[in-house]
């Protein structure tokens, strides 16, 4: 077992833990156990060869296996903890009714054939679900691999193989029962033992929601890993990353990114696709995101030793053994937007004092050939008041440098412990022999210099996660009405430009002066009224495209003009409409021209998986070539839409167009208002502000529609 | 030695390549050899403890070095291929002045303290090249730690642990000599056999370009891997992957992706950092270019083995043991924009026959568990018309699955061979077994589904990197002239505006209708020449931001509006200029107003290292959106100039801002005349058209400057 922040050697989770009898089992018994090798019935028995308590294989035709006597039902071993169900998917039901009358606990199912396979498979997961809550069973599937435990050696998984992996502190979740197994290897070539894999398969019953709190409850477990391929709760993910992120780091690894099928669902549901939303949910509740496997893992070998207190910046020190690879990290840490800090002048001194006179002793600090003065080194980085956490590149070089003799110098230097990661290269056997040393003092080591920047980048965004505190605390500005967390209340219809804007000022955002005219001689007098050139719309719920259907009309000063507007206005065709004859007239909205100002997108919509959220963006071909928008769930606490607004390009924020800096804050409450609204209002399934101009005066709101209805059912969107 | 694509058992590359006594020796001196264990001296003898040649320990003092007699001097060893000076910098020339008498023909030099140094060491440097030139000897370094031949058992390098490492077809040229040692350990930790490493160091005299000519000649040689800090000449560069290119994949990792300080020289010069720049001119070259040396080593690890013919595009089939891996896999293709064919309907009959009802058939092949019929899957797939390379994953699963039996199968189908990867997780021990298996046959195995990814992308890379042709025909369209190779000529100083244009319609370029006025009434005349609206501005090349002191007049309608125009200009501030009172007077552009278009930045300038290139980018706030423009060395074939407008957005290209699609052709003779017109004047430091506005009658230029000089001196820029 690795030592990298040992846990007690008792098990301290909480006792009676709800999936306790699933993953942490005294007995198991494996219905559909099988003497023949290659069957999954022997292969899953083989994998519980080292299980140290009760182990049944269930056989009606009795026999042995793997020199274990069969029991012929479920109903021989009454109280068994864990049924392992390794049957063909149509026995399943009756399986779970036996074990249900035994008493058993907790269930996995590994057959596929259920919800993944169609309507009829999806009648048998409901049936199999009914039966084991009626018999308050866990279940575990269907459709998964199983479940690792090597620390207690529970593996129930028909991959014998992983029966022999690593235990250690990394807990993982995958949706795929062959992700869980690939993780599993992956993590075992990098040295980094397991404390449990679960593949979650069908989920049926048992969430990433409910692992999740077995593992953030679990003293063993110190990071976890997450596959995701796509959730049905959402905002129970959300919820449960965050719990588990207060007690240990977790990072995800979603799947998804070149799929666009789920996102051209409307004109702002097509930005903000699936993928792109549960990377920003996983985000906002304190996960470390990252883009693949290897990415996963080496993030999680850092991360299950080396966490430092939450903060937005973090400082990281480098400390190379051969200037090329020390390079490598530096470059690759820059090009994810970590500078590293300037040492304090004492540091340097203490480096000088320590380096031969031509080495490059800023941060990174290259020593040249590591010397015996590399530990001391290592420990005078560690200790600059700049510095969180720091990483050490050296090949390994026998005689020249023992890595951790430099890691227990730096480990011992005052509140440097849990701070160091060190990478290397070398022969796998020498690799083998320093990890072992190293992770009894809890130092990660990395074989690349690429693994090396990646972990110590998730370390950075671990903490940086954190800072961000996503609570909605009462409101702090009269910009935000009092009942932010107020009872659900309802819309009723689609609104009309006219009635958005009158919802949103309600929210304190600011909109033009403008009058409603029902007809052309109220028009006319708004015109009067309003003076100077105004902006003349058709305002009908139903016209969702105004400007493609010549339905706004910009810089009308006269009444001539006017009437050339109301005129085109009047010859838009209007879905479900019955035109004059029909007695229908068209309703008019007269506004005064805005100041200049950027023009960005902001908006809200009810995903179906993760409920309100807000969305950040560039509008026209801005947004085409700056990339998505920023999505966030709501409602949004202060510093979260403070955080959003600096999600956006740079280039934007210092001044777009040649227009001032953006006003952080004034865009910042009209994210809090959007997301306030959309909380508030529990059928409002989208917001469009698009655009709202940041003009001179503060953002104001130059267009807006606030939709209802399923948000499934609308199609070409705004 | 791995099997990977075996080369003949002799060696076959041409006799007497000039660095064959460099790298594969017959017989090597080691002047500083050393009885001292943790001394370099000693640790490079320690390296070539397998050397099968004759080996001498060079020490004045006599003795013995693990166990062969040192001789005192390299005098005493006449005709020694190579010696390999571990000695202090400062006695290394009379140490190259001892090997120039005694006839050695190349020399290795470790030690540090020449050019890295400082201006001192500098000349050091010089000296010992110039022995080095005089006596005849290829000198690697100074700097260095070496290289390593394991295939001829010669690695002459001061880390001993390299003497082990596994043999192969790879070769590396490293810039640092600690980098090559990294890369060696990885490909060593993925199971790829190394042909050659080489460590540039200092590169006082054996170059990158010197390297990669002697692996493209050896025959053994399979794949080359290059690690880029920056390069002295980078042109030398460009046509030594060229030429190994024609004959063996390159893939190059260019260091300094986040180092922005060589990106600042000016407007233009700014957004042609040297990274942005080698990487274009290695990608132009042919070479795969990755951002890290874990994705090296998959890339290699792969084109060591597998390479299809030259293709823009390239069918890739995936097939999969397990349906979330291959999720992945299929995912982080398509984020690299690999888009995986549809199978023929005759492929989908033959899968059908194959797999059980339920799995995926589609391209990716998902088999569920992968059982007898899985290497008929691969061979199905392989033979696909749409197909040219077929990756798979398969978790390692004894009795399911045997991936050598599965290889063996397709490799066996006609041309199937060379075109198959695998990639698979599980414990390491039955890992080496299966690579071993594998290569024997030809198949790459990869241990992660992202290096399946990687991988599989490289030999995307590869073919469509030797699709496009580079070479510079005779012109094809009357927009280019006629002399595109001729003789260098010169500008002779930097071009006002007029001048500019004048010389750009010499290469075929649109400009708008113009008038220089020398004075005021000439300026009248020309308005009325011209008669509509007109621009109007200074015409003076010293003046390089003529918009922001008020030097351009959009719209002047009459001799009203173009005397104020002109009242602004007089008031115009001219460096270097002694105003009206010296006798000094404005000169005046008037031009005709161009249609409506889209606006880009095309431009040339001549760098440094790489020479002449040409820049395409788009202009403002967009350029700042959409990243850095597109760089590609001048001249520029008619592919290549397509190719380069093809790697614009494709919301630019599709039609940016409601336009028309772009003129692909069109733009890409913009493209093509920049680049001969920086290519035949030597003098020419840089040439913006900025904009240049695609109306709809073709690319209009719409304002030029051509400055001469060497870029090193401009500052502030255009």
């Amino acid at each position: 077992m690795t030592a990298v922040r040992p846990a007690a050697d008792e098990a301290v989770e909480p006792a009676g833990h709800a999936l306790a009898p699933l993953f942490r089992p005294a007995s198991i018994a494996v219905v559909g156990a099988s003497a023949s090798p290659g069957k999954a019935g022997y292969a899953m028995v083989q994998a519980l060869r080292g299980f140290p308590g009760v182990l049944h294989p269930v056989n009606p035709r009795g026999g042995e296996v793997l020199g274990r006597p069969a029991i012929g039902s479920l109903r021989e071993a009454p109280g068994t903890d864990l049924a392992v169900l390794v049957v063909p998917p149509d026995v399943v039901p009756g399986a779970l009714e036996d074990a249900a009358a035994a008493g058993v606990r907790a269930a996995v199912v590994c057959a596929g054939g259920f919800a993944e396979s169609g309507p009829e498979g999806a009648r048998l997961q409901e049936r199999a679900l009914a039966v084991a809550r009626a018999g308050g069973i866990r279940l575990l599937g269907p459709n998964t691999s199983g479940f690792m435990n090597p620390v207690d050696r529970a593996t129930a998984n028909f991959m014998p193989a992983v029966a022999d992996l690593l235990p250690g502190t990394v807990g993982v979740v995958a949706q795929s029962g062959g992700i869980n197994l690939a993780i599993a290897f992956l993590l075992a070539r990098a040295g980094v033992g397991l404390r449990l894999g679960v593949g979650l398969g069908n989920a049926a019953d048992v969430s990433f929601a409910d692992v999740l709190d077995f593992l953030a409850a679990d003293e063993r477990t110190t990071a976890v890993g997450l596959h995701v391929e796509g959730v049905a709760d959402g905002r129970a993910l959300v919820t449960a990353v965050r719990r588990t992120v207060a007690r240990k780091p977790v990072v995800a690894f979603c799947v998804g990114r070149s799929d666009v099928s789920a996102f051209a669902r409307s004109h702002t549901g097509a930005m903000a696709g699936s993928w792109a939303l549960t990377r920003a949910a996983l985000e906002q509740a304190g996960a470390v995101v990252v883009d693949g496997l290897d990415d996963l893992v080496a993030a999680l070998a850092v991360l299950r030793a080396v966490r430092v207190p939450a903060a937005r910046e973090v400082g990281v020190g480098l400390v190379t053994g051969q200037a090329g690879p020390g390079l490598v990290v530096a470059d690759a840490l820059g090009a994810r937007g970590i500078v590293l800090p300037a040492l304090a002048p004492t540091t340097r001194e203490r480096l000088a004092g320590l380096l031969p006179p031509l080495t490059y002793q800023a941060n990174p600090v290259d020593t040249g050939r590591p010397t015996e003065t590399f530990p001391a080194v290592v420990e005078a980085v560690a200790a600059d008041p700049a510095i969180d956490v720091v990483g050490v590149f050296a090949l390994d070089e026998p005689g020249a440098l023992e890595p951790s003799a430099a890691a227990r110098g730096a480990t011992a230097g005052a509140g440097a412990a849990g701070r160091v990661v060190f990478a290397t290269g070398g022969p796998d056997a020498a690799l083998a022999d320093r990890r072992r040393a190293l992770d009894a003092l809890g130092v990660p080591l990395l074989t690349s210099p690429g693994a090396l920047a990646t972990g110590l980048a998730a370390v950075v965004a671990d903490a940086r996660a954190r800072a961000v505190r996503d609570v909605v605390p009462e409101p702090a500005t009269a910009a935000v009405p009092t009942q932010p967390a107020g009872p659900a209340r309802s819309i009723g219809r689609t609104l009309d430009e006219h009635e958005a804007k009158t919802l949103l000022a309600g929210y304190g955002l600011r909109t033009p002066r403008r009058v409603v005219a029902d007809d052309r001689a109220a028009a006319h007098a708004a015109l009067a009224a309003l003076g100077g050139p105004v902006v003349v719309k058709v305002l009908d719920a139903r016209v969702l495209h105004k400007s493609d259907v010549g339905g706004v009309h910009v810089g009308v000063r006269d009444p001539a003009a006017l009437d050339a507007a109301l005129d085109a206005i009047d010859a838009i065709e209007v879905p479900g409409d019955g035109g004059a004859e029909a007695g229908e007239r068209r309703r008019y909205l007269l506004e005064e021209l805005a100041p200049a100002g950027v023009e960005l997108i902001v908006g809200a919509l009810r995903d179906a998986v993760f409920g309100p959220v807000v969305l950040l963006g560039l509008g026209g071909v801005a947004a085409e070539l700056a990339g998505p928008p920023v999505l966030r769930l709501a409602p949004l606490s202060p510093e979260r839409a403070l955080e959003m607004v600096d999600a956006l390009p740079s280039a934007v924020l210092a001044g777009f167009r040649g227009a001032p800096a953006v006003d952080r804050p004034a865009l910042a409450a009209v994210l809090r208002a959007i997301g306030t609204l959309v909380s508030e209002h529990d059928d409002v399934a989208e917001v469009d502000c698009n655009p709202v101009r940041l003009t001179a005066d503060g953002p104001l709101v130059l267009d807006a529609l606030v939709m209802t209805g399923r948000t499934e059912e609308r199609h070409g969107g705004v």
